[in-house]
């Protein structure tokens, strides 16, 4: 049987108080209904339609590609999934999900889809400690019969732990059956997708019960101190994760994964780390407190210390970068290169060995093997409209408080003399020097204080 | 009816291990006696007496203008207290406070106030879970009776969860009446402020009894241990603040505001920042993780990228800041400026859309509109004595590694040499280069290991 | 009586994932074995014996100098000590200890060390609120007769709390009589230490029995997750102590402590910093956010600010570090010296109210009393093979963008131009300028885009 998954993303989520929808709002750098439709995809869900509403447009733009069903007024859930109706297919399982309920695992709406399948509808419930609010669950010998709603609940009822999430399973031609049939006739004037509960006990349909493995899965966002909760709870989990893994975390109550994060055997990251998009660490590599890596790959034996800053950056086996490192996008340093405290680098190429470590701008630059950088050394990379390219050859020794004015070619083995300012090419071997002669002056007044 | 509070303020708190007296420990950048005091003036009280003991002066300097009370000697809380009547006006409400129970809400006051108002007496109460150690509250058919130590409460009586917080609101006529007639016949040898329920309860005072919000307003402070206690409390609380105002944090638990922060809609603040003094961010700005903003406005829609420090800085709208940027003093950046990585400003005006990407000390300066600083450029605005200012035109290109020596003025559309040291003005539309030429030699020899 | 401890460290740990031996891995930066040792040490035990297996060599290398015991296949606790029998002393306690259970407190030994020279047994429990599949303590009359495991236990046994923890103190001569006598002959095929509680009570030996202060001195570590609950209570024990000593915490779970740290009085430290080996700060120190100190001493009334990291630095009083700092090994300050952003200092020893306040990097140097480094100095002080010296004399003034080229001395209140690169020496009082003479050109045609 095919699977139609339905994803209500209509809300505007005044509480958020914000401009973007509700839906769209991160989890570890993510959308909201970003995870919901990667947990649909997780399930390999033949088609996946997202009801929007508020936001429409921005909604659609970042699920490009998507089926998408317009509910122009919002008139509860189950005329939200009423939307979507006329796109699901008449022998489909119609899966329905939430797009402020984020953190919907695969393996629980495998379940659900699995109860579908067998008895035309699965439904999703929690034990809450604190159930006050939520629909509760009403059994007859043990068999769903009814929803009941906090207001209409008896004392008995109220008592009741289980409670419905709204997610569930149902076989789309009992939706097209009963969705119709929904009534608005209630105080808020909204026609609920609950009802079609008592619709399919009235029709002999059994209602099959899964749980998800922790309530966190079926947790709502209605403002941001609940996506805060969400948020730590994720993060929380990926910290385990990395840890299961094979790293050391100093504290897996600070580190922030935002995308993937590959750990070698034996890694080490230090506090209050964040890591962002696609990046990977090697064997042994330790990253120290406050890194901020983005889309970076840290290679075997490698150490990031205190303070650094990647972003698309490749950093080769047992490199020594930072404290206070800034590797920008480009950079990419072969085994054993140093990059060192104040330093900038851009579209940066290093040979093996080669060492920038001091207060530094290397960009657009290629720099071969056993090059020595020296403090306070600039390539003067851009003239204002142009960039161009600096190319330093293996062994290269470059003298502190250099400019490199590029394009400009320094050869191998050759010596740049510190605080030169290189404007044509060094050949191999050479040195180069180009500064003012020093002048030592007796008799020199110092400034006096003015008024 | 007017409103006395009496805020006790006396003690030295030795289990704090400091030299400061102990209500002069800062929560959230604030003392305990500031907030205490801020409390007062919240509910609009018409006089503060401060009773002041060990380390008067630097209360007293500290609260310069509060009318103060000198205890001597400290003879408990009702001693306190007494010192406080001859200023206290016959018909006030008196309200007593503790500089040491820094959390106590407005709102909480005003009740009191107003019940002291209707019955003359209000007694804020408490609930724990485990009472020990507090006195307990003994009620008769609902009213409070009396107020019962630990070491004299029966089994019964210790079993009760209801205990004093010690806050009061008093009719001063009776202050006056019962304060003198406290006995010091107990084994500390103190006057205690609580002995005199039992003198209201005596003359047929009814006490009217509320009770704080959260237990946290009625938590006193003895060690630093409860003071880190009430900082961490207090900070959530500010924390939920920006995100019910609209603010997304990466961790509520990591952020900490000393003063205050007003958020514009949609702002994203990223782990471990602390703001202090008055900050102001506006809608859809984004701060990067371990960020420290001080008295500083950033408007709407500009980043601060990690690790970055803001002093007295004004930030205009669409800027981009960091990572590693330092915002001294005086810094006030026009629209879409841009100041990047390692690089220090302080006194210095930039104009729209100008560049200050790397490496560089910007001080006393006025930079116009369009302008770029390259890499390692340093305003040299110190000789030692004086401090002179560096003018720079819209549109002009400052080379790399540039020293501009003030005072100095480069006109606009100007452009000066990478590695030139300016000392003095250049034209508009003029190129101005001071370096050395470059010679290369060829057979130059490396310096070899010395021994 | 002499005490033998022994410590079982052979296991390999398959859980953490790891290629150091499980009892390696650190909490705060010491191995968990390397915290049993120090307890061991701290009771001051005659003989540590540790039984070594999986990464002896490993072990051995960093516990060089202790006594070993190789067990070369792992068959079960009973017999990993059966391997140190030979070495105990007959008129020993021999004190069974873990190297995976790392926070045993001294003060627990010595309780049990005290109770085996009494009735020659002593054993350690703990009471669990879900003892599930720990070995549960059967008492008769409060005595204890036999150690029941999970899987061995009846439905009231199972609800028994107190289990045990496998910490033991034994007189030797019984252990060597005991330990010959276990049998493999279990589901596991392994011998139990265990299994010796009942030939003790077989012997009529009576078994006295302690318990910790807390349960965490109890707590095994099998994987990272657990290793990382140890490190956060180890490092919230650490910041609750140095609160007691007086220092101030901006939020005591966010403070990391690897080594010693020694405060003086009134101390603050902001959040996320983190001390590695032995530090020491003095009376009213105060500690940024993000900083990170390393073997370092910082005297009374100094500040560290944002983001500093120091490592083998020794600062004097009332000097201002940061933000930005990064003090390295061998940077010695004289009182009221500031080292301000983008700064780097290595083997550099600076004198009374010396500055260098921006963008500098100071190595191999000398520098004077009240001496003004001026911004974007640099230290010449590598040739590409030899290191050497920068000697600044008091009161000179380094213009900003210096090159200083080492070795080269400055004189007593000499002057050097900004932008100069110094070759050299400079006289006392005397002015040094290196640079080239500025020429102005008017007619310049910018750069165009090139294609």
């Amino acid at each position: 049987m095919k699977t139609d998954v339905v994803i209500l993303a209509a809300g505007k989520g005044t509480r958020m108080r914000s401009s973007l929808p509700k839906v769209m709002h991160p989890i570890a750098g993510k959308s909201m209904l970003g995870h919901v439709v990667a947990a649909a995809e997780g399930i390999g869900a033949d088609n996946i339609h997202v009801v929007v509403g508020h936001g429409a447009e921005t909604v659609k733009a970042a699920f490009d590609g998507h089926s998408f069903v317009e509910q122009l007024e919002q008139k509860g859930t189950g005329h939200a999934v009423a939307q979507a109706l006329p796109k699901l297919d008449d022998d489909s399982c119609a899966l329905i999900l939430y797009g402020d309920v984020p953190l919907i695992a695969p393996e629980t709406l495998q379940q659900l889809v699995a109860q579908c399948s067998k008895t035309s509808m699965g439904l999703l419930t929690t034990n809450l400690n604190d159930p006050t609010g939520y629909g509760r669950i009403i059994r007859e010998h043990d068999k769903v019969v009814a929803i009941v709603e906090q207001k209409d609940a008896s004392p008995e009822q109220l008592a009741i732990q289980e409670v419905n999430t709204g997610i569930m399973a149902v076989h789309s031609s009992h939706l097209k059956q009963w969705l119709p049939k929904l009534s608005s006739d209630n105080a808020q004037g909204e026609y609920y997708l609950t009802d079609i509960i008592e619709m399919a006990v009235a029709d002999n349909i059994t209602i099959e019960v899964s749980q998800p493995k922790t309530p966190w899965e079926v947790q709502g966002v209605n403002n941001r101190m609940q996506l805060n909760e969400l948020e730590r709870y994720y993060q929380r989990c990926r910290a385990d994760e990395v840890m299961a893994d094979g790293a050391t975390l100093a504290d897996a109550s600070r580190i922030d994964i935002r995308g993937s994060l590959k750990v070698g055997q034996d890694c080490y990251i230090d506090v209050n780390c964040v890591f962002e998009g696609e990046c990977e660490i090697g064997d042994g590599v330790e990253i120290g407190p406050n890194c901020v890596l983005t889309n970076s790959k840290v290679a075997n034996g490698s150490t990031i210390k205190a303070n650094s800053v990647l972003e698309d950056a490749v950093v080769g086996e047992q490199c020594d970068i930072g404290p206070f490192a800034r590797l920008r996008p480009g950079t990419v340093l072969a085994a054993k290169a140093k990059i060192g405290n104040f330093v900038e680098t851009k579209k940066a190429v290093l040979g093996e060995g080669s060492k920038v470590n001091h207060l530094s701008y290397i960009g657009d630059s290629e720099i071969g093997e056993q090059v020595n950088v020296g403090a306070g050394t600039i390539t003067c990379n851009y003239d204002g409209v142009n960039k161009s390219k600096t190319v330093i050859g293996d062994g290269a020794f470059i003298g502190s408080n250099t400019s490199l004015v590029a394009p400009v070619t320094v050869g191998k083995n050759a010596t740049v003399g510190a605080g030169s300012t290189i404007t044509g090419n060094v050949g191999d071997e050479e040195l180069a020097v180009a500064r003012g002669k020093q002048r030592n002056i007796s008799g020199w007044k110092r400034p006096s204080k003015k008024n």
